[in-house]
């Protein structure tokens, strides 16, 4: 294993009317104007919206509101916000929804006491780390930003997804409320489940660094978001399942399971490339390449997919040969994938298959024109990421 | 499951070397003037303590030490901690050490600032949260107080034991090399695994409010600490298994274990009245009475203890009967205690039966007098912790 630093300081706030805390919590961490983020109607018509807000009114605290974030959170907006904040004197950022609507928060409050343009922190042009405290009610459980120190943000120019990762981007408190997640469609529930699992997956598929109870702990993190998924699919307002997500959803992007390993991330990155392009969901995305990932990479080191997918995939061990285990794990992957609704193929995921020149594009575009790698399982050169879309392309 | 908090802030830096990021964390989290406590001469024999002070004078960070915290720690060193700190205007608090130095340490940092006697706070005269800022370098896994809010105290006169558990002493920062811990005796290697694995157990065994992830987390949290127990007996300087078992310990009990559940604590309270009257070592208190308190109440609920059984303690299931499989996990769980070195019986534990008068005694001091119940699985009277006494005394 290697050195690490652990810190996830978010004091969370779980369970039934967590809402009705908001307005203290707000108070206790210093806010006394708030802008109010979220994203489209449904925060309206659930009614979240104006309990969020009368919670504020009841503490005597100050608002204002701006919505409109989109899946793949656009820096246009942003901007907007950060327009806004200035304006209206607001100190205390707080975000109403999922990890879009969080993530466009992170990059208003580090926005806010910058001259030049935000864009600058995701193309790492500009390297700051002060910012407008942050805060959140979540109400899809998936992309962790909930107490994550990373936001993603796509510029609306190009369709380019970059993201900015400081620990001051960390909210000082998240409100879940597992109830609030009974309305989601099966998709984005499917979509959540996949993307809390390759949070896991992508610290668990790592260099030589194992850590045992890191290993243990992500092996326990997939085996229950696995579980619950297809009762909470079958059952949208089963109020356990719910938690079990939702609070799975947080603890697969706190780090804790990436204490003491080196990670790998490639998937995220030949993801991101495709989420920015077809405009996805990333959670299907992902689930639409990983399959393609593993097959090019788990020779690499088959004792490890070997264990995954004992231990997490229930696959039965082959005891004279590892590879044939691993082997078994990928395609039990994809089973359960399929089996929640999620695409394990470009073609699934976009209607058609992907052209050769979107491929070579997007393989470009994942390397910054082949000038780093991604990936540390295995680090993949645009050659490499080419061949895993061309893969996933059938 | 039921509501949940969970907040833990502490910076954990963990890995070799972590110790030179001391002055640097120290000036981070605003320490000016620096009281550095310790416990005896270990920690100025292996060359930590000076260490640390050469960390904090690179950093231009003035302090003052204080050493001679014991296991179970004194009030009365506590008195002189506050008066110390009082004299020299030390606004930070650093200790070195394992769970009685940090507990020492986080009495002194709420009595400062406390005009009346320290020890008010733990007999529940007064409640205050204000405190200096506390952190530590920990030597010892086993207590978690490196990342808890709780800070037990024995009080000389008399010999009682009490805890006051806030969130403001949870540490800024927790310095954890696991080489530190190459030199512990095993016995206290031991007495610290059983103390994380307890930590777990207390939350694990609660009422009916489990928590799936929190229990498929639990049971990762004590099979790892149980596998390393092994390793690190064998070779006290596997960087491995001490890096499992430091990590281990601060996660069993950080809270995670306990997200959305209700606990018990039983054994804890009972244990305690064992290393107040005979200044026994807390891990071997517990392992002492553990098997004897399961026991008593496994009939309420066969089924977590057969989970626990199987899961935990790799016992085969009994399909037709939960309970053998549960009573096969409690013995399970006693020869592994035995296996590490550890008292199952208080005649192991303290050479000697006790008499039936010091055991009428520890059940009185265990429910102030009968007037409260321990223990939230079976709510214990003072007659029921007597017959636990008196089963664990045979």
């Amino acid at each position: 294993m290697t050195d690490f630093t652990y810190y996830a300081p978010t004091e969370v706030v779980f369970g039934k009317n967590s809402e009705e805390k908001i307005g203290k919590l707000v108070r206790k961490y210093g806010g006394t104007k708030v802008l109010v983020h979220y994203g489209g109607q449904s925060a309206v018509r659930s009614g979240l919206l104006d309990k969020v807000c009368a919670q504020l009114e009841a503490e005597g605290i100050a608002y204002v509101k701006l919505g409109g974030v989109v899946p793949n959170p656009r820096v246009s907006l942003v901007r907007k916000g950060i327009e806004l904040c200035r304006k209206e004197g607001v100190d205390f950022l707080l975000a109403v929804g999922g990890g879009s609507v969080i993530d466009s928060m992170k990059a208003i409050s580090i926005g806010v006491p910058y001259e030049g343009d935000v864009w600058d922190f995701y193309t790492r042009k500009a390297f700051n780390t002060e910012c407008l405290p942050t805060s959140c009610v979540l109400t899809i459980p998936a992309a962790g930003s909930e107490m994550s120190n990373g936001s993603v943000i796509t510029n609306d120019e190009g369709n380019i997804k970059k993201d900015y990762c400081i620990d001051e981007f960390r909210c000082k408190f998240a409100i879940m409320n597992p109830e609030r997640t009974f309305t989601l469609p099966a998709y984005q529930t499917a979509c959540g489940v996949t993307d809390m699992m390759m949070h896991t997956m992508e610290r668990y598929f790592s260099h030589e660094d194992d850590m045992e109870i890191t290993s243990a702990i992500s092996e326990a993190v997939l085996r229950t978001a696995k579980q619950q998924a297809f009762v909470a699919l079958s059952n949208p307002e089963d109020y356990e399942a719910r938690t079990q997500l939702m609070w799975t959803g947080s603890l697969a992007h706190n780090d804790l399971t990436g204490c003491g390993t080196s990670g790998d991330w490639a998937t995220h990155m030949i993801e991101h490339e495709l989420s920015g392009m077809f405009d996805v969901s990333h959670g299907a995305g992902l689930a639409a390449v990983w399959g393609s990932w593993a097959r090019y990479v788990y020779k690499l080191r088959p004792t490890r997919f070997a264990r995954y997918a004992v231990n997490v995939m229930d696959v039965p061990v082959d005891f004279r040969d590892p590879e044939a285990t691993a082997l078994a794990g990928i395609e039990a992957t994809e089973r359960f994938f399929h089996a929640i609704g999620m695409p394990v193929s470009i073609p699934e995921l976009i209607g058609r298959p992907a052209t050769e020149e979107e491929m070579q594009k997007m393989a470009q575009m994942c390397t910054d024109g082949d000038t780093h790698t991604v990936g540390v399982f295995k680090e993949l050169t645009s050659a490499d990421v080419l061949e895993i879309y061309r893969a996933a392309n059938r």
